[in-house]
């Protein structure tokens, strides 16, 4: 029986879209933003409005206001090095770890044969282009180790290596805090593998 | 260092006053938005604005987008029973046991000294003359076992002690699928005050 109007059931069903919201808490945050003031709304709803004004980087295709990011706008920034990503929130990630200083491309997406992405699809002619214009000293690939990480990486290496870019990945090892007895047999492989003396 | 355009960084505030939203996901929430389509974000902002256009049920004070609201409107609901619950959203949870059918009473909220809530901060003097009008049967108290659920329980069953309606409170125990080891005092001592024969 149906006991919610349609705007809240409405409300409930956009709710339930955002990632990691499952049948419970979407209806919990519907109630909860019914239950909080037309203005804390009316903020919420601005605040999503104004992401139209958002758009990526020309340079990098990090998230700007302006033409340029932050990133690249800031001169400070060591071009020599570029660092490859997936996604923006990859380069919150690696920005709050404060270890990196060079810039950034940012894919948007990784190569996938089974869902139908070619390099055309992604940022990658732009980066083979941008590459080639500012010819930076070492290329980090800091690509997620998965299957469609591991053929980006592949790819992009093989049409990088004319280049006069050095290229790296980041070290796949055990992770800071894990517990060695639960590490799984392909990260405890790689660990072994890229071992460092002491 | 400030790498997030303004917009963005709002947009991650706003998330981060939902509940159960915390830093990591309002930063995942936000990205989410801005990487889903202009068309997507605006289903969810109209959703965001409707709701302004629910109010509380002039009777029940349930959500309702009418004068009243759809279970106070539904004429085969057994009118003799009058639950009383704490907000909106335990009606949806009584609603979907499916083993209640009659009329809600929502108080939006349970008195608190401390917080300063008092009774005409709540529903409660539209309840007492709701009763007074209606004479349900029977009237049962849906609060939950908490120190101002408690409270609020007790002063109710003062006010209404005069009436003829039946005053009770569901039953308090061992929740279905509980492991007993794990069971807390409080509720193992209600368990086996309320034990029931077999």
């Amino acid at each position: 029986m149906k006991i919610l109007p349609d705007i809240l059931q409405n409300l409930i069903q956009e709710m339930k879209k955002l990632p990691g919201v499952g049948g419970k808490s979407s209806t919990r945050l519907a109630f909860y933003l019914l239950e909080s003031s037309p203005e804390q709304r009316e903020r919420l709803t601005k605040a999503l409005q104004a992401v139209d004004k958002i758009h990526w980087c020309l340079r990098c295709f990090f998230v700007a206001e302006d033409e340029l990011c932050e990133i690249c706008k800031d001169m400070a920034r060591d071009g020599s090095l570029l660092c490859i990503v997936e996604k923006p929130a990859d380069v919150i990630a690696i920005e709050k770890a404060g270890r990196y200083v060079g810039r950034y491309h940012v894919l948007h997406g990784l190569l996938s044969p089974l869902e139908g992405v070619r390099p055309e699809d992604l940022k990658i002619p732009a980066l083979l282009k941008r590459v080639e214009e500012e010819k930076p000293g070492e290329i980090i690939f800091a690509l997620s180790p998965t299957l469609e990480g591991e053929m980006t990486l592949q790819y992009l290496t093989e049409q990088l290596k004319k280049s006069e870019s050095k290229l790296s990945r980041l070290a796949r090892g055990v992770p800071f805090g894990a517990n060695l007895e639960f590490t799984d047999e392909m990260t405890m492989s790689k660990a072994f593998e890229g071992r460092q003396p002491l």
